[in-house]
Formats: structure tokens, sequence, C-alpha cells
């Protein structure tokens, strides 16, 4: 962790929420020497029966592995999960094909959400003054009192907890924003995507084998809607299908174990004989919706801040919903060690740096959306990839496409969204000189490229 | 009122909130046969030593005075109201332009709030078959089990009541939405202008006349801020002042009785003076805020509605507020005509209809602000607005501005903005060719036009 300067004052603090970003973020402020008092809703999910939270698969890459970092964590968590060096795009007819994420040895990591929760939460433990308290569900923020109403699962009782210092980490349905909603002058939008998601499983092979390629991200895409799967540890992939609500192709128009059985056979021909559960699954498990929310302000004076999903949820396609959350640890822990003890200052500056950086992040989660259920499975999308690799590769230190950017950079997400902007105007202008690969040498489309480069700088 | 060809099946229903809309509302479900049991919040506002609520003036303009039609009361409404047949621009040397709304005879109408809500709620008294019950605080709304819980003001008693039927008419802060905003896949948004809003008034003179034009809105646009006048039947004006929160010319910079007196003496140098308690009115009058709600859905299966403000509060910059949340009645009551008891039918017809025409609204509301602080004290702009005028007068059925579209029509608000923004981009074209009133009947400028109405064919 990096030296501090001017830590803020040592003070009890409270944490709403112990899930990855809360865990984290108690983590943060003790080593700036606070007290904290973290409170769960839900039950310790690391006893025996612990119904566990959402169990969809994690990408871990550059922002998040900073943040864990920060406390020293990172090699732990690197050990149990899984390098993805890229996608690999299933066609209708079963046919592969790849693409890399980044350089060779780039590659995000598939980990378990419950996992990496229960590891959090053993270190937040072992913290000397963290306590954490779990069952404690909030019923109502009173921001201008500074008391929360919370109720003991165990007991079933309803106490008020004053506090001084307020951090709402409670995800993207937050009690505390919630509070913050009815304040003067509070900018809140949630919006929803029209395609829910459903979790399903593919298969372990004999003796907990990989059936497909481990250290990939699989796509299945088709248009209008797309499955990915990610790798787990027992040979296992979660899948997850991104599907319509309403329509043609749809949840509501799934309603029977064949019609099911008949679609996936369809349109996912090489995954179906590896789902053996699939019918089971696809029945049992909910229907999660997929929720873009975006606030302003993140804090009230100097008694409370948002962070994580409740300052910011967005949708999963770009990987970065965990990442941006640690990140805002990361931010955080920068300006306590360089604004002191002036929690408002702290906040403000805070919000002011992040705010601009992760509504641009929701807004290319949304665009990824488009690209892996629709333009990956273009042949023209495909060479244009290979083209802007090749580009990057000539001039590396000007042109890193946006992917690399977002994921394996620190670079604020408000400049790299505005850099793969600029770099897809770009493309629109040299992409119709290219029909293949090795077009990239003609002298015209060379001369086009040095004029374009010349005009970024 | 229209007969009705197929009136929903009498039921009970009940309404929550009694202001401008829900007691209109009450008498238009009413006269389809169902037995109304309208709740409101604040004490009845025509007993003595009631506290008004807003007192801001409305301007009611066609949807309003339509939906008054309806139930048989515009007339009454029309003899307190004061007509005004345009704008009166006051520069900062205290000259004046005047621009006529629309035809010769066209007018909007200042009413004052209270006096329409005590109008409308012995109306709603004197209607068989409602019950208005005053006081009555909703503390929660249970949406799945149909339960509203209310807290009685006069016995300070906490009660559930079920409902088969609940208009949320409740305002821009509805607890109704706020129950629909906690169901799945409810989009939501609302939004702040930085800009605050402060009520003052311009006296009376002698005997009770006016001392600026009685028949007309009055308007200081200074750029970044403006204030506006509204007559008044007892020959004072209601000023509102809308200001930025921060900045140099803010509510943040006049602190002090010396700083607002200097500076409205300094920009509003003609207003100033007929303002006696200027002072008194500015730090003892609360500052409104200016939010703008979106949401959607705006129903819940068939037990649920919202209209007015609480489905779509908008700013009040073209005076469509109140006569957006009327219409909406008169949209209702249509479609209980035409789809007979089929309450599920009649809450998507209704929603899927009206919500593009009060985006649209929202987006001209916000639209206006800019027109009338900034655009309207430009000379260009009133140029082009004389020239519309032309247009207008020479192709009747093709060329309707803005304005009257908006305010004198019944064309859905979604048309008239769209017919707007193309009006927009064709005066774009056509004013680099025109620097004085006389240009318009230059024969290249004609041509121009001629090609341009061919066009819009």
């Amino acid at each position: 962790m990096p030296a501090i300067a001017h830590p803020a004052a040592p003070a009890a603090v409270t944490i709403l929420g112990g899930g990855l970003v809360g865990s984290l973020l108690s983590l943060y402020l003790a080593r700036h020497g606070h007290t904290v008092n973290m409170l769960e809703r839900r039950p310790d999910p690391r006893l025996a029966g612990a119904q566990e939270g959402r169990s969809i698969n994690l990408a871990l890459s550059d922002r998040g592995w900073r943040a864990l970092e920060g406390v020293g964590i990172a090699e732990q968590i690197r050990q149990v999960g899984i390098p993805m060096y890229g996608r690999v795009m299933h066609d209708q007819q079963g046919r592969l094909t790849s693409q890399a994420y980044g350089k060779q040895d780039q590659a995000i990591y598939s980990v378990s959400r419950a996992g990496l929760n229960r590891t959090l939460l053993d270190l937040v433990e072992q913290e000397a003054g963290v306590q954490v308290r779990f069952e404690q569900q909030c019923l109502s923020v009173d921001v201008r009192n500074q008391l929360l109403e919370v109720r003991d699962g165990a007991t079933g009782t309803v106490a008020e907890q004053p506090y001084a210092r307020l951090f709402g980490v409670d995800g993207a349905y937050s009690a505390v924003r919630g509070a913050l909603q009815k304040t003067d002058r509070f900018d809140y939008s949630q919006s929803y995507l029209e395609y829910g998601y459903k979790e399903l499983n593919i298969a372990a092979g004999p003796g907990g084998t990989w059936q497909l390629e481990k250290h990939a991200l699989h796509i299945w895409p088709r248009g209008q809607y797309m499955m990915i799967a990610l790798p787990n540890l027992d040979g296992t992939f979660t899948c997850t299908l991104f599907f319509p609500y309403e329509g043609p192709h749809s949840f509501a128009a799934l309603q029977t174990e064949e019609q099911v059985r008949a679609f996936f056979e369809e349109v996912f021909p090489d995954a179906t004989p590896l789902m053996p559960e699939l019918v089971e699954d696809f029945f049992q498990n909910p229907t999660g919706s997929l929720v873009t929310v975006r606030c302003f302000p993140w804090s009230y004076q100097d008694s409370v801040l948002l962070l994580g999903d409740a300052a910011h949820a967005i949708v999963p396609f770009y990987g970065q919903g965990m990442n941006a959350g640690f990140e805002d640890c990361t931010v955080l822990n920068e300006l306590l060690g360089q604004l002191g003890p002036d929690w408002a200052a702290v906040f403000k500056a805070f919000e002011q740096q992040r705010k601009p950086n992760t509504d641009a992040m929701a807004e290319m989660a949304i665009y990824n959306f488009e690209e892996m259920r629709d333009r990956v499975a273009d042949p023209r999308f495909l060479l244009q990839k290979k083209i802007e690799s090749k580009l990057s590769a000539q001039y590396p230190d000007q042109w890193v496409p946006l992917y690399p950017q977002v994921t394996f950079s620190h670079t604020p997400y408000a400049e790299a969204w505005t850099s793969g902007q600029r770099q897809d105007r770009i493309m629109a202008r040299l992409m119709p000189h290219i029909q293949a690969e090795e077009d990239y040498d003609r002298p015209e489309v060379q001369q086009l490229i040095a004029r374009e480069m010349a005009a970024m700088q």
C-alpha cells in the first residue's frame, strides 16, 4: 500500500454492505486508521448452508487487480482465477473463431463471485479495527439526523444506530441512495434493458476436464441475443443467456421443456449436448434484469458517500462492474492520502473525479452488448479488429484499442471512451479501402493511415 | 361530455391526490359511473387559515380548456382568468418589445392555482359518487397486495386501506410512483436544473389598477437568468425569478438586503420600483427547485395508474404542466369510452399513447427556458419570429409555428415537437438570406421558401 501523507483523522465509520466493494473498502479505511463498523444484510456466506447471492462469474482485470494489490491480497486471489486470453466465438454451425483481448500475456481472470467474497471476508475479520455484522437489514436512513434504522435478523429487533460517516456500498438497489433520492436536487435514473439473463451450466468432462477451451471467454453471438460461458476451476463453465423478455425469440416464447430444448439445439448446437441440466436450470433459475443506475451527487455533506453499484450500477457486458467498484476504492484511498482529514473535501473530489468516468463506463457497457451479441459474428467486424491490431503494432503509442484501454490500463474510463470513439470514426473512413488483411500494406492505405495519425496529434 | 359507448364496469376507485389533476379526474371517473374515494394529504384549502400550496400562477391554454369543457366547467373558470395575448420583453434599459402568441384572439389565461383548486373541489363535493377526505397522508403503497397505509392527520391514527383500482395523481414526488419504482424493470429518472425559482410580487397601482400591461406575460430575459410576471385580478403581478443556484449571478451570491436591492435595481430597473416588498419576499419565500421526472410504465397490472406530474413532471417554461395533466384526463376519458371495462387494456393504451407526447413536452419545456431567458432578447431571434409569422400567413396549412401548436391546438405534443424541429432546420437555412423583414418578399428568398415548402410535402 502506498505511503499515506496526510491521513484523515482516525474516526469511527459505518459501511453499509459487506459485498465485494464494501469488504475491500473496509480494509482500505482500516489501514487509514479508522474504526470500521460494517453491516451486511445477508447471513455470513462462509457458514454452511448459507444461500449464495448472485453466483454469476466475474472477470477480474487490471483495475480490479490494482485495488486488490493496494491491500496486498492480489496474489491470493490470482491463484483461484482462470486467465482468459481472448474470446472464442461459436457460430450456428459450431465453427469457432478466436480473438485475443490484448497482447500475448494479457488476460482477464474468471473468478467466482462467492469465492472472492468469502476470501475478502476472511481478510476483513483478521483486520484489527473492522467489525462485521451479518443479517443487519437497513430499513431506513435518516440523512439529516445521521441515523440508521436496522433490523437484526437473528433477534428480529429493530434499533436506531447513529453514524458519523456512512459509506453506502449496498449495491444497485441501495437503501442509502434511496434516502439521498429524497433530498432536494438529487439527480437519479434507473434504466432497464429489454433483455433479461438466465444462468445455465456446461458440465465438466471426464476427470474434471474442460469440454471447451479453458482459457477463453466463449460467446455464441446471435444478433438479437447471445450466450456466453466462463470457465470454473472444477471443469464446468458458467453460461449466461442474455435474451429479450418479449418477441419471437424471447423468454416469453419459451414456455415448455420441448420449446427450450428445440430452441437450444437449433441455435447453440455445439453447446447444448454439453448442458445435461439445461431444462432444469432454465426453469429453476430466476430471470435477472439488467439495470443501469446513474445519480449525482454521490455524497451528502461530510456524512454520506456512495460507492460501487450503489453509485453507478452498470450492465455486465464489459466485465467492468466489480472492477469499477474496486477502482473507486483505489481513488478514495489516494484522496484520503492527499486531502487529509477533510471528509467533505474528500467526498467532493471523489464524486467530481469518478462521475464522468463511471458515466463513460456505463455507456461502454451498453455499447459492448451490441458488439458481443451482433457485431462479433460479422466477418467485416473481425477484419476490422485485425486491422486495428496492425495499427496498434505499427503505432503502439498512438493507437491503443478501446478494449485493452478499458481492461488492461488505468487510463480513466472517460478518456478511454473518447479515444475509442475517435478510433471508430477513423476506422469508418479506413475500412472502405480494405477488403482483406493484406490491403493494410497497400501504399494508398498506408498514406491514408499516416494522414489520420498525423491528424490525431 | 361526449357520449360514452362502452363504459368500464362501474366500480369503486381510489384517487391519491386531490390537487388540480386529481380533482378533475375524480369528476371524469364519477361521470363514468364509478364510485370515487379521493384522498388528499393537505387540509381542505377552502377552510379559513388553511395554508396554500404552491401559489405560482398558472397559464391555462387550449388543452386545459378542453379538459375542463369535458366536465362542463370551463366557462366558470374563464371568468376569473386574465387572457394574455403575447409576451412583453423588458430590456435592461426598461425598453419594451411585444410578441403575439398566436392569431389576434388567441390567448393563454393567467389563473391562480389556489383559486382553481378551490373551484374544482367545490364541484367535486357536489358530484354524487365522489367522497373526498383531507389530511390523509399516504405512508406506503403495497402494490402486490393492493393496500395503502394512510395516516389520518386529525386523529393521528394509521390504517391500512385496500384498493381495487388506484390512480396516483400525487404530484412530482408521488408516493405511488415511489412504490412502482421498487418493482422490477421500472425505468425512472428525476433530473434537476441548476436553477431555482423565487416568487416575488409587483404591487397594484392606485385603485387596483395594473402597473404593467395587464394582458401579457412579462419577461425580463437576461441571458443566464430571467424574471417573468403574470397578472392577477387584484392589480398585482406574481413574478418569478429563475436564477442559478451558484455562480457570479446566483442565489448563492445574493446574501444581504443591500446585495439584493442593488442587483435588482441594476438588472430589472423598470420592475424594481414596483416591488416594495422585494427584500422581504426574497428572503422569506422559499427557493423552489426545478425537476423533470420521467418514468415507465405508468401502470401496474390492472390496479394502478399514474397521471399528471406523478407520471411526467416537467419544468414550467412552456406553461404546459397543468395543461398536460388535464389532457391526461381527456385521453383517459376517451379510452374509457372506447375500451369498455377492461382496465388493463385502458391503462396500457393510455401509457402507450401518452408517454411519447409527455416526453416531447418535457424536452420542449427545457428548450423554451433557453428561448425565454436568452434568445428572446436577440434582435435576430425576433426578426426570425416575424419571418415565421409571414410564412405562417402565406402557408397557413403547412406552417403552424411550434408555440401555437403546443398552446392553441390539440395536436399530440410529439407531432408538434417533430414539426417544430423541422421548422428550426428550415429557418436555419433561410435566415442567412434575410437581414430585415422586407427581405422576405425578395424573389430569391421566395424561391427558397417555395422549394422548402415543396420538400415538406
